[in-house]
């Protein structure tokens, strides 16, 4: 299912640190409606998120694609090791 | 690319409703941590949805999968149309 061979897709070595991926789709219907709804998620969603992972500016990517019918948005958050104990 | 070929897929024809989707996967590194993030963003999220649209309990469905690294989310919320003047 190419759904789940997006989400793993990986890099040929372990590396130590998180990622967290948010997609989002919006398919608005003939009857339209709720134009900014993407938007709306979008920061209320990195709200959350930063509720409960230590988030860097720099390592959110936020892309954005608006379509006729769909918009779709992709929030990629790197989470950074922890420094190891006696590393500090 | 395959994640825009999944956003894309549409039924034959049009329907009045709309549809918002969102996929969420934690991949987590050789430090690991943060064992339980998707099942909590999972009730965090659906509430924030639920703060801008009418989603009736049946009209959301979750599919959830953990993996030794990786856990994936996937979150589908049918939006009826809303019911034409007139016809009520």
């Amino acid at each position: 299912m190419s759904l789940m061979s997006f989400f793993n897709r990986r890099t040929s070595a372990p590396v130590a640190r998180e990622r967290l991926q948010i997609l989002l789709a919006h398919e608005r219907g003939i009857v339209g409606g709720q134009p900014d709804l993407v938007a709306k998620l979008r920061e209320e969603i990195l709200a959350v998120v930063r509720r409960h992972v230590m988030v860097e500016h720099d390592n959110v990517q936020v892309k954005m694609n608006r379509d006729a019918d769909i918009s779709t948005l992709e929030i990629e958050v790197e989470i950074p090791a922890p420094v190891p104990v006696g590393a500090r």
